[in-house]
């Protein structure tokens, strides 16, 4: 049997006891063969001990099932590492930061409370994914859409909280929330926003409530156990539209991403898509001739000669169907200012889509349909992936940049480096985020190597003036150190809220770099 | 001299040396005719005893100054009440909520430090009107507008730390902001979002950071002075467009507020606007007789006969001209489904506009023009105002639950009640809000009653399920203590929070509610 950490065998089996009590006894896993389901499957710690492993796992039913939990937990002082549905695959999945801890499973906790389709907004639990609330929704024919990110399978509040995003106009996860319920480390049960007035008409509707705006204190965070959200959800639009533009020099990508910026921050375009540079995707021996020895000008020479654009951008628009064509008459109009800027229309579709018409489009995530298809895509052979994931400005130069940076890291993974050989995101309003593959192996060496890759790209953006947004549990230590503003003066207030609000240090211990005070020390 | 609570003047005398070494002589104030400015001119306690008087005030011009200001006062325990710049008017203005308070104004910091109109946004001091940065923006011809409130005076800073409102579709001014610069309670200097890493090229573009988000508690909060604070700014518009809709019959209300409610989270209308019954504006004593006595058939018998609608709607439209003018067919074409709606087209324009055209606009604030207009217009005859603002669903059954509640107020506040005698808003996104004027007098015997009213008012909202957004600091307490879920589970949270992060109870006592730990008990 694992033990959590500081507590005798005879401690915790009297503590998994009292968790029986609180769940059922159906509801506390102990077995090795249960808790092997809760392991990371994408560690990059495979076949090593670094590999933290739970101890057990409690999966409550009810909100006073979460506080009872959580009160067990403070009377033994156990680490408690909170899940939605475990899908958190690339950032830890399943898994605890720190071995020993005990899963706290969301999982059962899938009720959709409402879906309201004339103020367009949800309220769920933890346990409810983006297919379950997406069937509610079809199911009742109501008109809105739900924004899933890649894969389906995970939870809204948990992908919200992970401050994730999606593909359609309510891509910002988080941003798109709109009231929560929490249990705090005490077990008391708070109500966020206009949820803190009984009998509340617009939880789900305002945001801020009165006083203190506190919702994001519990996004990457220990500090509470979230157990309700509501969403904001977007009216079924009448149509979608999209185009692309490419441009033919290497120096285009000034301006281009100038324009995007202005349609972006304009809200003309609202969504999510990637600027390219399609040489990326060639295989042609010549071209990779080119990229180790070549000039600037050779490379466009070269784009030119097989017509393939030097950049592309390809702009998402939804809306009625006479917006979204002026929306993409204008953005037309305004790349025209680059020289030999072409445009190529794209899909365009009026919804609700029908079966026949579902069943033809490869990925329907931006469509507000949730589904798996992106791990059919996968990336580099591998046996799993992290996410190395740095916020850079939008802007062409931020993008040289960072296309120089991510050049040598490829090298030093084992590739052969590549021009601009990762799409440039804009899953937020109004900055850039880099989402880069990093294998995950079955071997311990390549870990390992990978693993130090991965902490020095961390520093060397930190030395760019570039933080991550997000990260694998892993390395959530170093990125929080990077954050180091006032030698670490915000690590500092987050330990203050920490140590008083969870002064046992119960919650997800090490979460995004926060340790409770019991355990700061040895971890430093 | 007027002294802290707690304080003897000999005590206090010493601390004023200690604030004038912090920040020189010329920047503590603590003269009577001095202290008198920072009276709050719109006091609902005029010629009373409770009118809370401040005993000194504060200037400090840089960051360091404000971090020893706040170490002085913890050493004396002297509550320090922060101002931007003191035009909270309506909800206090410069007055601290605990008398015996010293003023902690940062007019003087008032530096625009950037605003890139490439990236579109700005960076500023507390002291930074909206004036300020207007003429600042305008000095340098770049193309980006601010998003003034009714009166342009205020500072950007504090607007959006109150969580107030504008026009364009920057219009929710908190969720405008991309991170902070804080003094804590300790000193400490804490820098938010990206800003917490050094040298960071995405402060002002990407909000969250890495780790808890921590902004929202810094926001109708007394748990930090914040001296730097990030804007998303609007990209200059080509045009505006705005066109108005009317309905007949009162029923229609109800399809008129939910297709509003369908452009307005649609983000096809995404600035600020009314939802009115013109029948409230007429003076007609026929009308008043049916108002009291007649049926609504009667008064849709009225309005039809004198060509008034009943309810009508104005749509403002911002962005590249034939986009704006798709987003208004649009409109109409929804709105068509209620029988007999009317439109009008109302004014356009394309930006930048010259001054001639500038100075035809009555009202210049709806196209990032800061104003003191609004002065101009007044509201019901008094010596001052107080607003009355509660949040309320976006339907029409709401619209007319409000309704009845607010004749009924109107009533007793000696008026004869009126049919919607108010506008609705939509400042934030996804709800109403009411901004109810209630007048303030230089008669005690007016003011008391008026309070008694506002209470009970909160009270009936409380009942509703509907809450404030903002108050004036008479009435914090009563307003915090209707969001009481769980027995003020939320307060509770608050209370941590402020325990934990300012321990002697410095920073701005009693603010939202929010008392510190060795006021609570003789506040409770």
């Amino acid at each position: 049997m694992r033990v959590p950490p500081g507590l005798t065998p005879a401690d915790f089996r009297d503590a998994l006891r009292q968790f029986e009590q609180a769940v059922g006894k159906d509801w506390v896993f102990s077995s090795d063969e249960d808790i092997d389901t809760y392991r990371d499957s994408y560690s990059p710690f495979w076949h090593e001990s670094e590999e933290p492993i739970p101890s057990a796992a409690v999966a409550p039913a009810e909100v006073e099932q979460v506080q009872q939990v959580v009160r067990v937990a403070n009377a033994h002082k156990i680490p408690l590492w909170t899940i939605s549905t475990g899908k958190n695959l690339g950032y830890g999945g399943s898994a605890p930061l720190l071995g020993g801890s005990v899963v706290l499973d969301l999982k059962r906790m899938d009720r959709v409370i409402e879906v309201n389709d004339k103020n367009h907004y949800a309220l769920v639990e933890p346990g409810v994914s983006y297919f379950d609330l997406y069937r509610w929704v079809q199911d009742r024919g109501l008109k809105v859409w739900i924004d899933p990110p890649d894969p389906g399978w995970g939870s809204l509040v948990g992908n919200a909280l992970e401050r994730g995003g999606g593909y359609t106009p309510m891509r910002d996860h988080f941003d798109a929330h709109c009231g929560m319920e929490v249990v705090l480390a005490n077990g008391d049960l708070v109500r966020t926003g206009m949820g803190a007035l009984p009998g509340a008409k617009t939880w789900q509707q305002y945001k801020y409530g009165f006083g203190p705006y506190v919702d994001g204190i519990f996004s990457q965070s220990n500090l509470g156990v979230v157990t309700k959200m509501g969403f904001w959800l977007f009216p079924q639009p009448e149509a979608y539209l999209s185009g692309s533009v490419a441009v033919a020099k290497h120096d285009d990508l000034f301006p281009l991403v100038e324009t995007f910026a202005y349609l972006m921050n304009s809200g003309i375009v609202q969504a999510t898509t990637t600027v390219v540079s399609p040489l990326a995707y060639s295989r042609d021996p010549q071209l990779a001739t080119l990229r180790s020895g070549g000039s600037t000008s050779d490379l466009e020479q070269y784009a030119a000669q097989k017509g393939i654009p030097y950049w592309s951008v390809s702009l998402p628009f939804y809306g009625p169907e006479k917006v979204v064509a002026a929306q993409w008459e204008f953005a037309k109009e305004k790349f025209s200012a680059i020289p030999g800027a072409k445009f190529q229309d794209g899909a365009s579709y009026r919804f609700p889509l029908n079966a026949d018409q579902l069943a033809k489009i490869v990925n329907p995530v931006p469509f507000g349909v949730p589904s798996l298809q992106t791990f059919s895509v996968g990336g580099p052979r591998s046996q799993g992936h992290m996410w190395f994931s740095p916020i850079i400005p939008m802007t062409g130069e931020a993008v040289l940049e960072a296309q120089a940076v991510f050049d040598q890291v490829a090298k030093d993974l084992g590739g052969s480096g590549a021009v601009a050989g990762f799409p440039i995101w804009n899953f937020f309003a109004r900055a850039f985020v880099i989402i880069y593959f990093f294998p995950i192996e079955h071997e311990v060496e390549k870990n390992r190597r990978n693993r130090e890759i991965f902490r020095r790209l961390v520093k060397t953006s930190a030395e760019h003036g570039w933080g991550e947004y997000r990260t694998h549990t892993a390395f959530m230590g170093d990125i929080m150190d990077a954050y180091s503003f006032n030698n670490h003066s915000l690590l500092r207030l987050h330990q203050t809220m920490k140590d008083a609000l969870d002064p046992n240090g119960i919650l997800s211990p090490g979460k995004n770099g926060i340790w409770p005070k019991a355990m700061r020390k040895a971890r430093a």
